[in-house]
């Protein structure tokens, strides 16, 4: 019997287990593909031959796949297991996803906390790690120190399942205006014969330092991930439109956002850095 | 004779002509609708009977008025008096429009310097205060004590005349994306049932003031004009638009923020605070 489990070792996955190994959890892990697992068995973590086992092994269950789609079909195969675990799911999704995942989890015995991470794979466990919590407060609270291992900044909402999500598309919905005007500015100054690096130094001066260093990658043409791929960008996108037309409001920003971070995807820049999406911008129509 | 002549007293413009007439300066003004200078009147200034008149009166003529084709119009009518004058354009427009009225001015005789206000009638004359400025630098050097009184800031950018309302550009770009972000977190919370106070409260931790503010606009409901009203902000966006398509660069963001800004402008919200523009966004599709 281990403390804990983790399905799914994609980035994040993988430095949610490691920080739990760190802090020396027992811990069992499981993913589709098992190379992945590797480097974390190295640090004592038991993999699992299947997700249903992986299930078993844990009183606690952290999930976080790639969406929720796939969540559901990972934990159907492990539901005659689920009865009294407590799923702590950080697959990232709409709240429209979390409440079905939520009633899911209840009918099939399992109690359920939903986390949105905001931060980086390599902010676990630092003082920058932010999640946005949701669920049932007693739940919450029997989960806390665990969680505490993996962010000191835990940012409960509420009861309501959906709150930890909705946060999550409220904190990163201005990055995707703050994007497209960036941007724009730059075809402005290439379009007038400014050189991209007055541009970037009145970012500077104006303390907007993650705009200036987007910029840096576009002067250098280096598009490099090294904070977020772009794929994450365009997939944050994707379900803040999924949430619009589900709750019926206007949304002709995020879907043109969408729109041209789907370009990207589609010109194959998902694992570059989001400064890649300025090369399909800067592409004349 | 007069120092200076002021055409246009819109809220600019009678901001420029009560600072200049606050530091002493004989001042000639002007306006197509007369009444408008009455104030002015008061404070010393000398209106003129019509254009022609006004720019006969000052070596140096300070235009301000709606836009490029208003400026031409008004200065075909004076062109008999330009020879010898020094033109301070403050009109806003693209850098296209700067380039045309910089060539008519030379053929008329008349020197030339482009200017972008980047802050609001209040704060011309105020530390606030920040003018850019394009054209022939010896023809800046000669104007500049008269435009340091208007602005300490004096944001000269060089000799291409293009280059003021370039940079203009570039400074209010961000407001756009900033906006379009904004509203669509505001409706995010309304559709899942989050009080706006709690958004508010959470921008002024991030130190967003503006966005705070903006939102309070919302809650209160009161979208009366304290800075600068919509249709300013709708004039930038369209100037944007019509820029990138001279230019034949992508411009899919700019041209849905500049329909949004006519969507406000149709329902009757101009002469609003910019925050006006989220009334027109809630409304579902």
């Amino acid at each position: 019997m281990s403390e804990v489990s983790v399905l799914g070792l994609g980035n994040m996955g993988s430095a949610l287990a490691r920080v739990l190994l760190a802090n020396g959890r027992q811990l069992t892990i499981w993913n589709r593909e098992p190379t992945r697992a590797t480097p974390l068995i190295g640090m004592g973590a038991v993999l699992a031959p299947n997700a249903a086992a992986a299930v078993m092994a844990s009183p606690v269950i952290i999930v976080c796949v790639t969406n929720y789609a796939a969540s559901h079909s990972i934990l159907t195969e492990a539901a005659a297991n689920l009865p009294g675990k407590v799923l702590i799911q950080c697959t990232t999704g709409t709240p429209q996803d979390a409440r079905a995942s939520e009633a899911w989890a209840h009918e099939n015995g399992a109690e359920y906390i939903d986390c949105a991470i905001t931060g980086s794979p390599s902010s676990i466990g630092t003082p920058d790690a932010h999640i946005l919590l949701a669920g049932q407060e007693s739940v919450f609270r029997k989960t806390e120190p665990l969680l505490r291992t993996l962010a000191d900044n835990l940012d409960y909402k509420g009861e309501s399942i959906g709150l930890a999500s909705t946060w999550e598309m409220i904190y990163i919905m201005h990055y995707y205006g703050m994007f497209l005007s960036l941007f724009h500015s730059v075809q402005i100054c290439q379009a007038e014969g400014i050189p991209l690096e007055q541009y970037s130094a009145l970012l500077g001066k104006q303390g907007k330092n993650y705009e200036k260093w987007l910029c840096e990658n576009i002067l250098s043409g280096n598009y490099q991930e090294t904070s977020a791929p772009l794929e994450l960008w365009a997939g944050g996108i994707q379900h803040i439109v999924e949430h619009a037309e589900v709750s019926n409001i206007r949304a002709e920003f995020p879907r043109l956002t969408a729109r041209l971070f789907q370009d990207a995807m589609d010109a194959g820049y998902g694992r570059e850095e989001v400064s890649a999406l300025f090369k399909v911008l800067q592409r004349p129509l």
